[in-house]
């Protein structure tokens, strides 16, 4: 029996889903773009020129704005859109949603100003059903260009996790499940935060070592923080946790990763953020992150001097000095 | 009072030492070289021209081919000298070595053949002492020119490695405690078969995606190696596990990550090794640890692959798919 899916948005991760899920024979996909005439374009052109230029998008996928078709039959929605549109998005077209598919969704982030997770707004403006976070070191391009790929299907909802899995693996990507949805939302933004403290490295010229250590101490304070909220800590061992902070880190492409490089150059925060196109997430995460840890007691110390680099004038090369002068101390912290 | 150390090496990671001890002032080192013209010329031209060229050693650093001179007076004593030459060097010094000093080993890898670590080597032969292994992501030439690092203090003597923490700690180098040496020192050597799989996947060219994943996966099998043999799993999370491995993963220039690349880009083991002049711990290591994984039935896929690749002629690509198509999982392994 085949299995329907239609994913809401029409960027580089809906693309690269699409072009997972057709890998499997029996499987087929809608793309829903907002967009008729983007819809149209990718259709004819059977690519998207402006995030994925160069990649085929298989005939078996069928792309339209006409959400109504769109959704006929499908068993499965994926919700593909950037968390800061995701709540007017979803409102949007809420009425065409009530049927109560599954959501499997790749939206990684949090919502400036309330703190909640992708999950979070989709079950407030959909009611609550079953969802997956699929997260990881997951670069839509590479993905879309069927190179190898691991990631993590998170739900509390453990065999729709697995149905997920299945739905998803091929020879050139493995899915490991994981029933900690919170655990791997927050990992996904948590670490745009570290991302920006490693690009600070990168622009002072610190090389691997500073690098490597500041990942390494980065997701143990994301995973003291996402224990305060209810997440396991093994999660920030995982694929959605240092899996995906690594790739953060060391890709030369991110934006959190570019800000934080152009601090460590001099540039101040103002004209980075003037002359960029697209949001850098983690500069909105740093100061919710930063607040919400300060008020509870949570101690985040690379995020305490992102957040000082960032809002209070602090200099680069101080808030290093900062962080390496802090009281000694011995390194297993106790819930690892 | 002064404290007195005596570095027996004259490598990079010997001349980063006394780099580091000397930055405190009420501190002196003097470095031991076994070659008396290799002595001379780094204590006159203050620079270790061939393995750190341009890095100033600082007056207060000691350096000769004495050895009694060298450990007059000494309260601790370094070891620096590659796994594959410590058993004979020290058995050739050990007469001079009987003061029972504690020993700070920042020796990485394991012996070919015993397969013990360094710090089981140093307790054969000069009797049991009380050992603290520095280990962490510290490539030598970045700590000699005072780049940020952070490593570990690794002893079953936690009183002694706190002491070793306050000998090398910096405001450039920040220094925890961690009571596992036994993990810090497999993690130390288990890395580099990892690194050949990171190389492996730059030689095919896989991008960051597979990279990270291959670290994440990696750390964990590491991880089910160290506990096996008495390790603390938590430790392979931390700055000598996951931080020492993405630091051999990123930078281009270790030797096991290079055979990897080569490998992975069609070039055959013994053209490799034959072009090279350094040994690449991590092809011994890949033949013992798969043997003993094996033998002691440890899931290892990521070291039984880079094995097949090395002596079994399998390819590249087809370890990667193997390594894809594994039965589905859930991720959160029982240990961490």
């Amino acid at each position: 029996m085949s299995i329907k899916t239609t994913i809401l948005g029409s960027g580089a991760m809906a693309t690269a889903c699409s072009i997972l899920l057709t890998d499997h024979p029996d499987q087929s996909v809608t793309i829903w773009a907002r967009n008729p005439e983007h819809a149209r374009n990718m259709s004819e052109q059977r690519e998207n020129r402006r995030l994925l230029p160069g990649v085929t998008i298989p005939d078996a996928v069928e792309i339209t704005s006409d959400l109504p078709a769109a959704l006929d039959g499908a068993d499965y929605l994926i919700v593909a859109i950037p968390t800061e549109f995701l709540r007017e998005s979803l409102e949007a077209i809420a009425p065409e949603l009530k049927e109560n598919r599954p959501v499997i969704s790749v939206v990684k982030g949090l919502e400036t100003g309330t703190f909640q997770r992708p999950s979070q707004i989709i079950g407030e403006i959909l009611g609550n059903r079953a969802v997956v976070a699929l997260s990881g070191p997951s670069h839509a391009e590479e993905i879309a260009r069927r190179l190898p790929a691991s990631v993590v299907a998170a739900s509390g909802d453990v065999a729709l996790a697995r149905r997920v899995q299945s739905m998803f693996s091929t020879d050139r990507f493995r899915v490991y499940t994981n029933p900690d949805l919170i655990g791997v939302e927050l990992a996904g933004a948590l670490k745009n935060v570290i991302a920006i403290a490693a690009g600070i490295c990168d622009g002072l010229g610190f090389g691997d070592n500073a690098k490597s250590a500041l990942m390494t101490r980065g997701i143990v304070e994301m995973s003291r923080f996402g224990v305060s909220q209810g997440a396991e800590s093994t999660t920030f061992a995982g694929l959605a946790g240092i899996g995906d902070l690594i790739t953060t880190c060391i890709s030369p492409f991110g934006r959190n990763r570019m800000v934080g490089e152009r601090l460590g150059k001099g540039e101040t925060l103002d004209a980075i953020l003037g002359s960029m196109e697209a949001v850098a997430e983690g500069v909105n995460a740093a100061r919710s992150i930063y607040e919400l840890a300060d008020n509870q007691g949570i101690d985040m110390p690379i995020t305490a001097e992102v957040y000082a680099v960032l809002f209070e004038d602090k200099s680069a090369v101080e808030a290093t000095t900062s962080l390496m002068l802090r009281p000694p101390k011995m390194e297993t912290p106790s819930f690892w």
